[in-house]
């Protein structure tokens, strides 16, 4: 049976001040009324019934997630005391799940990415479970770059595969990290590669088994917690695996090494919207090339701005071109777009603040 | 007897949005922590008593008066029910207090200004003040000019006048208007002419002669206005006269046509503060230039900005320059700082506009 796990991390970095630690990328509407995390529930809910969606979050974001997610079954909710990066996150989420339902089949699905249409989501996702299901293996879904992004990983394909599902699939030839500018444009050139979207399809008993082939120290983790969830000693057994297990993302630590992996191509349009300088490419934009969220802006002679505030806020802009503009209660951001990215050193910075720390 | 008349008026345009309609310059902190109407409050405090101090304001801007100022006397405070100029909101003050004290002597002064220091500027105005008395004469006070403003009036030096003061002082041999460049150039070379304060000193009675000689239709609303005060006629008749009034400044209508007039050279530092741009001059910069009042800036290669938001308020700025930033509960200002003047006119603009006059 399908299962869909909405993995809700994030450190509230990128997109400060409208995120802030407690309140990160996915509670945010950047794309549409309803926040990213809202989307993903909904899309996953084209899917599967809503007893079978489980978001894995952190303490202190599962709040948050229980407001923005009414439906979310109390049950399905797992929330990490600390974060301990995506293996042990989505390994746990397999694990508490194949507890119940040994032959579940997962997708796994970021809470703060962009995607649309929700219908050619569903298809692609449906085609790669009965891949998944059929071939007992990783899938991953691959996004046709349109041009040479450095700041995501891609995924090389293979041999073709003959599957029962009208989206390509490939085995994996190999994983590549973020590259440098002149091998992203390589990979464009070369045509057999695809950026890497963060998405997988999944048998729970694959990646179980694929987290004790290759990181046994963390399935064993999983196991204990499995074993004490629902107990009294649940907070206690999840704080202690979570204190000494490894921190390591599922693609190095499983995907990297497994036997065969494979990719399917994205039937649906896809952005990891990494940071504000992305937001411009998911709203239309005015003739002046300026894209407004929540906020009202009036500009005089104000060019290509990205603004976004709190909904009946004015913001007046006279003269100026291509910044980002980001208004909150307690904290207004001015950057220009290109220099978007270092937001996230700044909060670094202000996070060592204890004067500045709540502000973040 | 000396009184002291501040003149509180202003629409709150230029200094939008941390100014508004119903609380223009005089009522923001730009220099100190008062406002700049409790310090003009304060500097007259110097020179006479409380119950001597008197305020010409707007209706609308007539509580605020009355809230930072809780020493002024309520029969002190003239609330005009429209802005009809300078000319008749001085000419009533003088006749309302001439008809207590037929023998005042009024310092006018607007409250929008930053003056200092308070002990100098006291100084200056009681030499003022003797010499008004004594020769029967409007006296202004001329600010020796340190660079070719293209904003101020100017007033031109004639024959010096011997005095018991320390201030140099001359009769006035014509009043010139904001100049273009060029000609202030001219005015800064011949070194014969001084920026016109808009500060004033003069017997009640002798400025009432002048609007009689000059102005009779505004002499006569006063008149009217003075002996309707405090009865039950006095709001019909302040407003059926304001209502037809001739609107015209005290300058074009009384100054400019008079017999004599004297000029004293200011021994206080004196700035209009005429727009976002001239608050940098007022505050004490950085090493980056910044300057920032109210809010918290924190800057990554942000230079030579000016700031000003609710204190408590973070104002995260990355890689901008010479921008000031103005942040309100409402509303956002980002600008080039030499496009400050153009603030005036986005406000004019927004109350043209049904849903965002509100803002203004």
């Amino acid at each position: 049976m399908l299962h869909a796990v909405i993995v809700a991390g994030g450190s509230g970095t990128r997109f400060w001040p409208a995120s802030r630690r407690d309140r990160p990328k996915q509670f945010l509407s950047l794309a549409g009324q309803a926040t990213l995390l809202q989307q993903a529930h909904e899309r996953a809910r084209l899917l599967v019934d809503p007893g079978r969606i489980h978001v894995v979050t952190s303490e202190v974001q599962a709040r948050g997630v229980a407001e923005q997610l009414p439906d979310l079954s109390e049950r399905n909710l797992i929330a990490e005391p600390e974060p301990r990066d995506t293996a042990i996150a989505m390994g746990l989420a397999a694990g508490l799940i194949a507890a119940r339902d040994p032959d579940a089949v997962l997708l796994v699905t970021p809470a703060d990415h962009v995607i649309g249409p929700p219908e050619a989501f569903a298809q692609t996702v449906s085609e790669a479970a009965a891949l998944a299901e059929q071939r007992r293996v990783i899938v991953t879904f691959g996004v046709a770059p349109t041009h040479p992004h450095t700041g995501y990983g891609y995924v090389q394909r293979g041999a073709a595969l003959e599957h029962a599902g009208e989206r390509p699939a490939w085995i994996v030839e190999r994983f590549c990290e973020k590259p440098d500018r002149a091998t992203a444009e390589a990979y464009l050139q070369a045509g057999d590669t695809l950026w890497n979207s963060g998405l997988f399809v999944w048998p729970a008993a694959v990646v179980l088994t694929a987290l004790r082939d290759h990181l046994p120290r963390t399935a064993q983790a999983i196991d204990r917690i499995v074993a004490a969830w629902g107990t009294d000693r649940q907070a206690a057994v999840f704080a202690e695996e979570y204190a000494s297990v490894e921190k390591i993302s599922i693609d190095y630590g499983v995907l990297e090494r497994a036997d065969e992996v494979v990719v399917v191509e994205a039937g649906f349009s896809w952005s990891d919207v990494g940071s504000w300088s992305a937001l411009s490419g998911l709203d239309a934009a005015d003739e002046h090339g300026n894209t407004v969220r929540g906020a009202r802006l009036v500009g005089v002679g104000a060019r290509d701005m990205t603004v976004l505030g709190d909904p009946g806020h004015l913001v007046a802009a006279i003269g100026v071109e291509g910044l980002v503009i980001v208004q909150t209660r307690d904290a207004t951001l001015i950057c220009p777009r290109e220099r978007a990215e270092e937001v996230r050193t700044l909060v670094d910075e202000l996070r060592r603040a204890p004067d500045l720390e709540p502000y973040t």
